[in-house]
C-alpha cells in the first residue's frame, strides 16, 4: 500500500442486526489481534439519539454475544475507545450537515463509509456526503448487498454512488468472497500445477455449486419474500463461487487483474431465457416437513400469508467460451434442505477405456471443495479392491481428504469481515464486487426471471427436509447426471 | 479361463527357506479360503528322503509358524491331505526318473512345476522334465529369481528352460507384481481419468523409486556378496517399478499388452556406460552404525571378510521416449538405510507463474506412492495458508492422504504368493517377467558394472542408518532436485 489505512470508519446502520452481530465483533477481533490500524476512529451513526458512552455499552453487549461473555476486558476497552456515535436520519439534511462536522473533526486521513442500511439509501447518503465535500479522493464506500432488486434498480443505485465516488473508490460486500474457503480456491487452481491442465471440458464433464441451508426463513419472511432464493443467493454468492470456478488465470491476484477475468466468466453466460427457462431451470418452494427430525412448517405458514416466492432454485448453467464449451454448471441453492451444505463440486470424465474391462467398477474422478458446514477439499480416486480378482481386477471408490480446519488447526479461525474491513481500510479491493460484475449478474438472473413471469412458471412445492422438488432431480438427471447427496 | 487350473503343483526345493517362509503358508491361505482348485495335488520333492507323513509335519510346522499357531485344524489337514513327498536328486537321471514316474502317477490334468532351487538347476531340471515326457502343452513352469547373474547366464537359464517349455508356458516370478501395492499402481495410473493427462514430460518435473531396507545381510551374506545391491533388487524389483509407472497405457490388463508396454520401457532406458557411469550412478557400501538408536555392525564384519560388494545403488536414469524425455528417473536402494521404506514419488513441475507473488511459498505438487512399510496414497498439494494476509496471500503445502490399509481394513489382506500362485495354475501370465524383460534389464545393469569396472569404480563408504554415501545427495542436488526423506 503507497497510503497509510483509512484513519476513520464511518458506520452507517450502527445499531442494525448486522452491525450487532457480524460488524463489530469482527472490529473486536481485530482489535484483540492489533490488526486495526492504530489510529483509527469508529464513528457509529443510525438514527437513535444516544451518547457515546450508550452507543459503546450496544457495542459491548454486542461483542460479549459472539464473544461468549469471553471478550478481554482491556482489548473491549480498547476498542470501545476508538468508537463514537452521532444520530443521523439519512435522510433529514440537518442531520446530514451534523453527522458531516462530525466526520471532519474527527478524521486524520481517509475515511472509510461502511453502509450497512436499507440499499435505496445508498444513492441518497452519498450524495449528502459529497455535498458536504466527502466525496473526494480521500474517502471510499463500503456497500452491503442487495445492490438493487434488478438490474433497473441496481444501475439506479450505482449510478447514485457513482456521482459521488469513483468506481475504484467504491467496494461492495459479498461476503462469501472473504470466506477463507473461497479464497482456498483460487490456492488450489492456481497454487497447484496440477489442476489447471484438468480444469477444463476436456477433462471436466460437469461441475456443481451448492448452497443448502436447514434454516427456514423465520423472522426475515418479509424481506425474504420480497427476494427469493435467486435475488437473495444465486445473484451474488453463487455467481461468485461460479465466476472463481471457472475464470481464466488472472496474471495477479489483484482487483482489476482479478475482477477483470470474473466479468468475463459472467459475460460468456450463456442466457436462460423463453422456452429454456422450463427446461434449464427450477422454482421450488418448501412446505411442511421435517428438518433433522424436527417438523417444521412451510414456507406459506412461516410468512402468515400466500406467496409465489421461490426458497429454492436449481439451475443448468452454461459458460461459453473456449475452455467450457459444453460442460454444465449445475448451481442449486434453497432453504429446509436435507443438510447445510456449502460446495462445489467437479466431476471429471470418465477414463476413455478401461483396461480392466467393463466389469471393473471404474467411476469418474470429482474434486470437491467444501466450504460448510466445514471447509474440506476431497478428490474421489480409483484404487484396485484388496483382492485376488478371480473375476478381474475391481476398483473402488475412495476419497482422499484434507480437513482444513484439522490441518490448520493451530490457526484462528477468521471471519469474512475481518478480512474484507482490512481491505477496505487500506483500499484493496481485489475480493470486492465490481459495478460491471454485479449488473452483468442481474442481467442474467432477470432473464430467467422475467422468462419465469412470461412462460407462467411458478415454484413447486417441495417437503421440508428433502433436496428440493423431483423436477430439480429431472434437471441432471435427463443429461446423465446426478446431483451429488 | 478356457482350461481349467492345473490339477497338480510340483514344488522343487520342498524344504528350502523360501517354500517354508512363504510358499507353505501362501497355499495353506488359499486352502482355508477355499480357492485351491478342487482337485489340485501337490507333490513335494527335495532331496532328503522322507515319507509323506514326515512332510506334512514338516508343512504344518511352517504353516503353524507363520500362523502364530493358530491355523484351523481342519483347513490344515485338507491342505496336508493334499501333499505328497517325494525325494528327489535333480543332479541324479535315475531320481528324476522316479519322479516323473510319481508324477504321471499323481497327474489328472495339466501340472505347474515351481522351480524354487537354485538358479543353475532350471535348466537341468527342465532338461529331465522335457525327457520323460513332462513339457508337453499341458505342463508350465514357475522358475523364482535370480535369473541368472549378468545377460549371458540369463540366456544359458532361459535357453535351456525354453528348450522344453515355450515361453507362454514359463512364468518367471517377481514377487513385487504380487504386491497388492504394485498392481494398485497399475489401478491408480489406468483407472483414474485424472492422473493420465499429467503423466509426462510436461507436468512431472522428476521421479523417484526408492528401496530402502533397515536389515543389513545377516545370514544371507554369502548369497548377497555374490550378488549385490543392483542384481538383488534394482535388476528385478526396481526395473518392474519403473516400467509400471512410466509405461504407456496398455489396451487391456492382459499378459501381452501388459508387458509389450513394459518391454518398450525397459528398452528406452538411456544406456549408462563409459563416463556417464560416474555421474549418473553411485554405489555404497554400510559401514558400522546405529539403526533405530541400535548400534549395528558394518558389511565386511557382518560378512566376515573384505568385499567390494555393493550394498546400495542410486541412479539418475532417462526413459528416452516422447512421454518422458528429459525427465530423471532416480532410482535408490539399500540396506542398513534411515528406514524402511518402499516409494514411489513423483514431483510435478512447479506452477508457471505465481499469480501471488514471488513470497507466497508455492511448492510443486507431488504424488506419493507408498508400498512399504504400509501402503498409502499421498497428493501434495498447496492451499491457502489461513489468516488475513496483510503481506500477500500465503500458500501452505499438505497432503490428501489415503491410507489403503484404513481404508480396507475389512479385507483380508493378501501375500503376493497367494495372487502369483492362483494365476500361475491358471495360466495367466499378466505379472510375471517375460523372457525380452529379464533379457533387456540384464543388459542395461550388465552396461552400469561394466563402466563401473572399466572406470575403477568402488563402492563409497556410508554409515549404516543414512540414506547412503554423500555423492547418492550430490546425484541429484546437482540437477536441482532433492532426493525425499
Amino acid at each position: 500500500m503507497t497510503k497509510p489505512p483509512a484513519s476513520l470508519l464511518v458506520l452507517f446502520g450502527a445499531t442494525g442486526d448486522l452491525a450487532q452481530r457480524m460488524l463489530l465483533p469482527s472490529l473486536y477481533d481485530l482489535q484483540r489481534d492489533g490488526l486495526l490500524p492504530s489510529d483509527l476512529r469508529i464513528l457509529a451513526t443510525s438514527r437513535g439519539e444516544m451518547d457515546d458512552a450508550a452507543f459503546r455499552a450496544i457495542a459491548a453487549t454486542a461483542v460479549q454475544a459472539q464473544t461468549d461473555g469471553k471478550a478481554e476486558p482491556r482489548q473491549l476497552a480498547a476498542l470501545l475507545e476508538r468508537i463514537h456515535y452521532h444520530a443521523a436520519d439519512s435522510q433529514s439534511p440537518e442531520a446530514m450537515a451534523g453527522l458531516a462536522a462530525r466526520v471532519k473533526e474527527l478524521k486524520r486521513g481517509d475515511v472509510l463509509f461502511h453502509l450497512s442500511t436499507a440499499p435505496k439509501l445508498y444513492g441518497p447518503i452519498c450524495e449528502a456526503l459529497g455535498h458536504h465535500g466527502l466525496g473526494g479522493s480521500d474517502s471510499r464506500v463500503l456497500l452491503e448487498k442487495p445492490i438493487g432488486h434488478d438490474l433497473a434498480s441496481a444501475c439506479a443505485i450505482n449510478d447514485g454512488v457513482a456521482r459521488v465516488f469513483d468506481e475504484d473508490r467504491v467496494f461492495r460486500v459479498d461476503h462469501y468472497l472473504g470466506k477463507e474457503g473461497v479464497q482456498n480456491l483460487l490456492a488450489l487452481r492456481f497454487g497447484n500445477a496440477l489442476f489447471e491442465p484438468l480444469w477444463n471440458a476436456r477433462h471436466i464433464a460437469q461441475v456443481q455449486i451448492t448452497v443448502a441451508e436447514t434454516m427456514g426463513v423465520e423472522g426475515r419472511g418479509d424481506y425474504y419474500d420480497h427476494s427469493g432464493a435467486m435475488r437473495d443467493m444465486l445473484q451474488n454468492h453463487m455467481l461468485q463461487l461460479l465466476c472463481l470456478t471457472a475464470m481464466e488465470p488472472p496474471s495477479q491476484f489483484d482487483p482489476s487483474a482479478v475482477r477483470n477475468e470474473k466479468i468475463k466468466v459472467l459475460r460468456s453466460l450463456r442466457p436462460i431465457t423463453g422456452a429454456d427457462a422450463a427446461t434449464h431451470s427450477v422454482a421450488g418452494q418448501y412446505t411442511a416437513g421435517a428438518v433433522n427430525g424436527r417438523a417444521v412448517p412451510g414456507y406459506r405458514e412461516e410468512l402468515g400469508r400466500d406467496s409465489g416466492t421461490e426458497t429454492f432454485v436449481a439451475l443448468r448453467a452454461h459458460v461459453d467460451n473456449w475452455r467450457w464449451s459444453g460442460v454444465p454448471f449445475y448451481l442449486r441453492t434453497g432453504k429446509r434442505m436435507a443438510a447445510r451444505s456449502t460446495e462445489i463440486y467437479l466431476q471429471f470424465r470418465a477414463v476413455p477405456h478401461s483396461i480392466f474391462g467393463a466389469d471393473s467398477r471404474a467411476q469418474p474422478n470429482a474434486l470437491v471443495i467444501r466450504l460448510q458446514p466445514e471447509e474440506c477439499i476431497s478428490l474421489e480416486l480409483m484404487t484396485k479392491k484388496p483382492g485376488l480378482d478371480r473375476d478381474g481386477l475391481k476398483l473402488a471408490q475412495v476419497a482422499l481428504d484434507l480437513d482444513l480446519h484439522d490441518a490448520f488447526s493451530a490457526e484462528r479461525r477468521r471471519t469474512a469481515y475481518e478480512r474484507l474491513y482490512l481491505d477496505a481500510l487500506e483500499g484493496n479491493g481485489t475480493l470486492f464486487v465490481r459495478r460491471d460484475e454485479t449488473e452483468t449478474a442481474w442481467q442474467w438472473v432477470d432473464g430467467i426471471l422475467d422468462a419465469w413471469r412470461h412462460q407462467g412458471l411458478t415454484p413447486k412445492p417441495y417437503p421440508a427436509g428433502t433436496w428440493g422438488p423431483s423436477s430439480a432431480v429431472s434437471l441432471t438427471e435427463r443429461h446423465g447426471h446426478s446431483w451429488r447427496e
